[in-house]
């Protein structure tokens, strides 16, 4: 297996997906071994250091990319499977941000909430973010959360000519920023551009459904990928293949239109796995989807579609990719 | 503990919160043991029934209730513990409506989506429910389903002087359609009139999160509960809790505001809970939340915003109300 | 033409669209000459009244009626024509209340916005309405708007058992604050109850369209209607007709869903009216359409399709029922 | 005055705002004599002519531009004043496309509605466009409806290093689709980046608000612009100004939030004209705002907020900039 190994320097940072050169031509079945910057862009260190202060929101959310895929073209799938996800620093971040995130609005005639820095402490032997609360010395809580890393973003180059911030989650993956993007994952995506054009960043140490103050806590990240690519098939919306579970992601606003996507995508995907009459599996999925939210803060929202394998008689999507990837990851621990 | 048992007749069910005599007056502390109908109210029992043949709609979703529950006075809180949850019948059903459902839309311009109805056949041994799959002959697909009932409607009387159909999911409870209603949960419901007046119905077979097609595994349900008050201290919005989650229901249009009330009903149960300030519960969330929808097909659309005890220092919610109701319980099985 | 002359008073207040007693039984042609209290049941009356000091908010928005319609039935189509609306005082008001209105939202973590009350002077003579506007002694601003009152409220009582807020619109009607509900329309709304129960309130002496801030400029009103009954016909939505031009209010949230769903109903009139597909009438629409929005800020949105006259064939909407009204209104003034 | 004349040939035109090369530099105070291709890029030309068969997707709203305005700089304002917009054909086109339309929907289950295109005849000396209605010789409605031509589409380059279709509306103008964008009025743009970068197209013989089914009356046309540049004051969203109003243009979605958006960008304008408090200026609007729709089909729904100078002392919007441009247009015409 090729290996790419890269960790950009700051002048080699993408901030949108479309409209920048690839920094690495690679032939399908690469393995990649990146590092990604935090989503601000390392400027966010301590818990006096306040995002109108410090940030500069023009270079937000840096990306590790773009790939060339060789051989990619429109139509195409790019398979992404994440091997591994590793913190690179110690400590993460998150703050509010004025006017952004999902219990403020930009529209509206409040003043900006407060901006509040919160710093969390790895703690690698146990698996764990040290994190504490004590605003207005109204109450103190220290609590100890489980490490769960994973990426906010995983896109290529949009269709129809655009080029799009970085922030944004949409048909071309991009800041989906949902927790099930996470090592053992299988990404595929619908390719617009020769090329592909992917990019990955936005590590999150961990994230909750929804990321409602709009910053997960973000640190940079050690990323282990895998890349292949599949003649075709391209799906219209993100798809996640566990080894348990299959999932659509849609990007959307209002929330309901997001969700609606994820189960659109999904119904189309067991049609496609199980010939099964649209209307039918309309039917299966009420009665098993699940539901998480990803981000409700984003540029638009978004929402998962995900069923367990469990439910459904075994299948090889796209060609059994997930467990091939499965099987090369393992190679590469 | 006093013991209440219901099965009413179709003349005594209720069609709606609020508006309606009560059919009993209980105690706080009381347990009752209830049947409910199913909310097509009995009348779908074949592939062959069609909704719009068959269904009266303003018979559907029928209530048992309400119950008048003494010195429940408005601003106190009903503590409703579901301690069991069995099938009444072997068999449930699930359908498309015209125009009604995630997937399609009212307003639009289109024929209503074709109507078919599937029977779901439950094997109380093996606990799972089998369908078969097969429109259009394009597929069949035959699956067992795990059993994991759910009540889709918990409410009381609504404020304000309102009278609402029992097809609503609102602060005061109601058709919220969530896999979360199950057994060994408490829903803390805010009284807005003297009595509280609740009732329940909607007994689901299972449910998948969000009930894209706007029908669940309908079917007939034995109910156990155990009905507790606590005076003051009425929550905004309905609060669930399990012996290892705290949940808030959000039910509201656009979906990102039913989501939005949840994790606002969230962040001030953390402040009861720990004292901490709203901005630290914010990032908190941010963090752990957990956002499973509910419904995106009721008149309002319910989301979840969820998280796990193991993440907190304990606490005794509603001075420790699930436990007490959790040990009741295990005299009642 | 019977004349029915009611001035309520206070204890003769409704406050529910259904859910309570006619106040009177009329004749279908009477005429009614009607005082209405404003929507702050007269409690603001300075610019020092705050909302959250002196109102009682379960005593907002009160509703002269409700009237029982003699031979009204469910499926009929009622028609209040407004012959005149004159203020019944020299004053009117305008208030922020918290987290009420367009520019603020009750599930976000801001605090609410200041609250302010306005009082509008009526210069009857020159028909303005005189305020000063001059917060924060940052400028002084001071404006003479035309007198151009309307009713806020014209409902009838709600389908499916339900009573409803008279601060809700919906299909019944209701709460639209629409300002094409002015002197010269005529209102047809379906009747879902015996009688039709209908009543009337929220006198603005003007207001723009969205009512952004959540208050018009409210205030007491000698309101004079003609109430005419047509069997069957009933529309989904309200339907207003002037000499002018028809329109379709729709009321749902999302807002788009509100719009659409005037659209759905025009497009229907617009078939009943010229026999034309729905898809013609959508491209109809297209073109011609006119769309003010009524409100941004009530429990559902309105939002109304309009078109004028001057682009279609002459045709009698409702067996020429406006015209009818409008030449029985001359006999009135 | 600077003319510059400019027809552009089919390779000419362009499919995004930003990335493109702009094909001409000209100094502010330049009088630009435009021909635009219609939206279907031409295509659609008889009623036999279906969206599916003979549009091609990836070349639809062409633009023509985009021009780089000397000395314009980010954070400056475009005013890009419409002199002159006359019909370039005799005919025009409209359609309803697979899924795309305001009662339409992607994401649900239903069959797309039927394609059907609409041909509009122009009689010049009439002002009239003849359109003939008879889908399934139900009915046979002729219609002459007024010619009121416009312009779809206005927009600079996006900030954010961002491309986006000329199908967009945001920020930076672009796909807006508002009947208030004819012959008279100013439009204010923000600039984003150095030249500004403005393209214009789109053009409509006439448009309804909110363009339901997606495509107004589509014609090539004939534009004459004056455009002048002022330094700094650029707005958050598109300004227009007519005669007798002021506007500003929000886009987003659901379409609260782009009409939350238009009144938030005229409570500053407001602020700026009179130096009012945006409390007062929300108090304001809420009596006198005009809330028409422009686009609920697009990938942002478009809203105004409108205010009839009227009711407001004199003021010099953008130091005159409209009177000024007022005057220079007499000259050319």
């Amino acid at each position: 297996m090729d290996v790419v190994e890269f960790r950009p320097t700051p002048e080699q940072y993408a901030w949108t997906f479309g409209g920048v050169a690839p920094t690495h031509r690679i032939r399908p079945g690469t393995a990649l071994k990146l590092w990604t910057e935090d989503a601000f862009s390392g400027r966010l260190q301590r818990t006096t250091d306040l995002p109108s202060r410090v940030l500069d929101m023009t270079q937000v959310n840096p990306q590790t990319g773009p790939f060339f895929v060789e051989g990619a073209e429109p139509g195409d799938t790019l398979a992404i499977h994440i091997v591994d996800l590793t913190p690179a620093r110690d400590w993460a971040a998150s703050s509010t941000i004025p006017f952004f995130g999902a219990l403020t609005h930009p529209y509206l005639l409040h003043e900006p909430l407060p901006e509040h820095t919160w710093i969390y402490q790895l703690d690698r032997a146990a698996g764990t973010l040290h994190v504490e609360f004590g605003r207005h010395d109204a109450a103190d809580l220290r609590l100890d959360l489980p490490l769960e890393p994973m990426l906010g973003t995983v896109g290529v180059a949009p269709p129809g000519r655009e080029v799009r911030s970085s922030l944004v989650p949409d048909t071309f993956g991009g800041n989906m920023d949902t927790p099930e993007m996470k090592p053992g994952t299988t990404c595929f995506l619908g390719v617009n551009v020769e090329g592909a054009l992917f990019s990955v960043g936005d590590g999150h140490y961990r994230q909750g459904e929804g990321e409602s103050c709009g910053t997960a806590v973000e640190g940079a990240m050690d990323v282990t990928l895998i890349v292949e690519l599949i003649k075709g098939g391209a799906p219209a919306w993100p798809r996640l293949e566990h080894d348990d579970h299959y999932a659509v992601v849609g990007s959307a606003r209002p929330l309901e239109d997001a969700w609606r996507a994820s189960q659109h995508g999904m119904i189309i995907w067991l049609g496609e796995l199980y010939g099964i009459d649209p209307l039918d599996a309309y039917q299966l999925l009420t009665q098993i989807a699940l539901s998480p939210l990803a981000n409700v803060c984003d540029t638009n929202y978004s929402a998962l579609t995900k069923v367990e394998k469990r439910h459904l008689p075994a299948a090889d999507a796209h060609g059994g990719m997930h467990r091939h990837l499965r099987s090369l990851a393992k190679g590469l621990l």
